[in-house]
């Protein structure tokens, strides 16, 4: 279903908003009160099949990081999701549910070991911002909890691995799946991860710059050139039948 | 600002969401993870003098309410604002600023008082509902906290007070500005609060059964007939006017 979205400032855009709209972004989500780029011009079936055959960039930068980084990083990080994180090793991708006292579900993110005091929750749809800062409160932890300006650029599909490694070099083939290698990038050390929401498989740049977005944007677009790169998102038809159901 | 809006699951209707559709809605926002209507088929202009003459009914349903309760509910409400609350009594709405431990603001709610351990906190868009969780969790608390199956619809405008007065009793005439009374409404004791996103007057009701919700509405409807009923949101003119900024 479709409707008008009313936007405002309070609605975020991302680094990359200016480039989807040049490219003929027709309708969005909002996840984190961040716009998520959910359709564009060609129908979800022809945007199946490119998927499956090319290479598409999509602005996921609505994944908002929720930064745990002190002294008790590591022991706020085990509260908050119930998979062992002791063999957790920098440089890992954990995907980490968030649950309450209740195992209530809270949120369903992807966990980054930056190093040993320090991660980041890449989170779906709520705050968990508020349950790790007042957590951390009435814990009386270590530990600071901020969301940085970092913003998820997902390259997916089969021909992933050749854009990024134009781009980023030869070393980021050998990157396991849900595993990271930081990358220079203008000066900045990018995280190029082996993740995101397709089957096709492909890589989440975490950009911790905004103001380098249509600079990432526009490098890997005009790398792609050859490779039929496309704007892209998660395609319901491939996310079904890859198994990575959504309740949104 | 307005553009395509791709709704799914996640982005939760309203109990009278069928009720703006069937009324022409032509916009939304997400508040909360839920649908606010931000426009219909009248012009900004039009709606402000219509909304400055007669009533209008307004989906806000969004506004959720993160409920306190048992013993420990006054510690964790003062816990969660710089405003006293000591003389706050049952009955009455606060304007609550709720910060965290650098005073940063995390959401501006109106507080309502539902009884001597039973809050409401009635949000803006963060989930608060989290904070406040982790917060009782992280420091022991007796309380329960959760989000309660209650939506409310506002009624803005000058002949507010008529059209509510002729549903819910003359006895609603006398409710004073940020103060609720209890009212019967098919077998229910609804929240009906003076309150609301205007200077033009009005009330806020809590309904406590979203199977209610086109019953509610369908009363009030039928009710304004001769008021000149209109369905509603929150108008930027009139809101600049009456120095409700917001952000959002």
């Amino acid at each position: 279903m479709s409707s008008g979205l009313v936007t405002s400032r309070r609605n975020r855009r991302t680094p990359y908003t200016d480039c989807v709209e040049a490219l003929g972004v027709s309708g969005f989500s909002i996840v984190n009160h961040t716009l998520l780029p959910k359709s564009f011009a060609r129908s979800v079936e022809e945007d199946y099949w490119h998927l499956k055959e090319h290479v598409q960039l999509w602005d996921v930068g609505c994944q908002r990081q929720v930064e745990l980084r002190g002294p008790d990083a590591v022991l706020l990080a085990q509260k908050m999701t119930p998979r062992d994180l002791r063999s957790m090793k920098p440089g890992q991708c954990y995907y980490t549910p968030v649950i309450d006292n209740h195992a209530g579900l809270l949120n369903d993110p992807v966990l980054l070991k930056r190093a040993s005091d320090w991660f980041w929750f890449s989170i779906a749809d709520s705050d968990v911002l508020l349950w790790a800062k007042a957590l951390a409160l009435g814990m009386n932890l270590d530990v600071q909890v901020s969301e940085p300006d970092v913003w998820p650029l997902a390259v997916q599909g089969p021909r992933a691995e050749d854009l990024v490694a134009s781009v980023f070099g030869d070393e980021t083939r050998s990157v396991r799946y849900f595993s990271f290698l930081e990358c220079d990038f203008h000066g900045r050390q990018l995280v190029v991860a082996r993740s995101g929401y397709s089957k096709q498989g492909g890589f989440e740049i975490y950009l911790d710059d905004s103001a380098l977005g249509s600079t990432l944007w526009d490098t890997l677009w005009e790398a792609g050139a050859d490779l039929q790169v496309a704007p892209g998102c998660p395609n319901l038809i491939e996310r079904i039948e890859a198994g990575l159901l959504s309740y949104g």
